[in-house]
């Protein structure tokens, strides 16, 4: 039985992107997850998720044009089949639950986001 | 989709002794739970049980003798059917996952701390 101390490990976590199996409880697993920017729309068919903030800001955008932002521990699931997209606001690092082998489909752009508004990028 | 923030939760309670359900993730669920003192030996025959210190201290015995002190942000997996005891110093305030529904055997006396010493306590 391993004791882990989330916030050395995260602390160590030097890539921009890590997402790591930290333990397995029963058929499921948590996962930390360390990433800057955006992540592609998707949804995991067979698993809910549950994000919990250790570090940062995390938003998560919803294909009905709803948008989460969660800080330092706030928690949300995120039912299965549910499409998402997730964005860091700087480096961000979240804790989730989901099951073992969960697997990720990835959609291109949700039917219901066609129309929405963004902000140009800085670049654009 | 609701957005628990867990320090708030755990501020907002004020007894000894709360165990509530945050969420259902699958068959599993997320709990906060807070108390005082000492839990009595037992063990979850048909599940693993994830603990996660949000405040505070939990000290987590087991029946070889061992004891695992958890601060905040640390974390350990007591897997399914390990006899153990759980201890808050001061009030302590933490999560868990397990199987929705867990069952708990409770148990008088650990056969192997039977010549376990402990420290006396202040009216013995």
């Amino acid at each position: 039985m391993t004791v882990v101390d989330i916030r050395s490990e995260q602390a160590g976590v030097t890539d921009s992107y890590k997402n790591q199996v930290l333990f397995n409880i029963n058929q499921e697993c948590m996962r930390l997850s360390v990433f800057e920017g955006e992540y592609r729309w998707h949804h995991h068919p067979d698993s809910d998720e549950l994000f919990l903030v250790v570090a940062g800001e995390l938003q998560i955008d919803f294909e009905d044009g709803n948008r989460v932002t969660l800080t330092e521990w706030q928690s949300m699931v995120v039912p299965a089949g549910s499409v998402h997209r997730t964005r860091a606001i700087g480096r961000t690092v979240n804790i989730t639950f989901e099951k073992q082998g969960a697997q990720t489909v990835f959609v291109e752009s949700p039917p219901n986001q066609a129309t929405q508004r963004t902000a140009p990028r800085p670049d654009a």
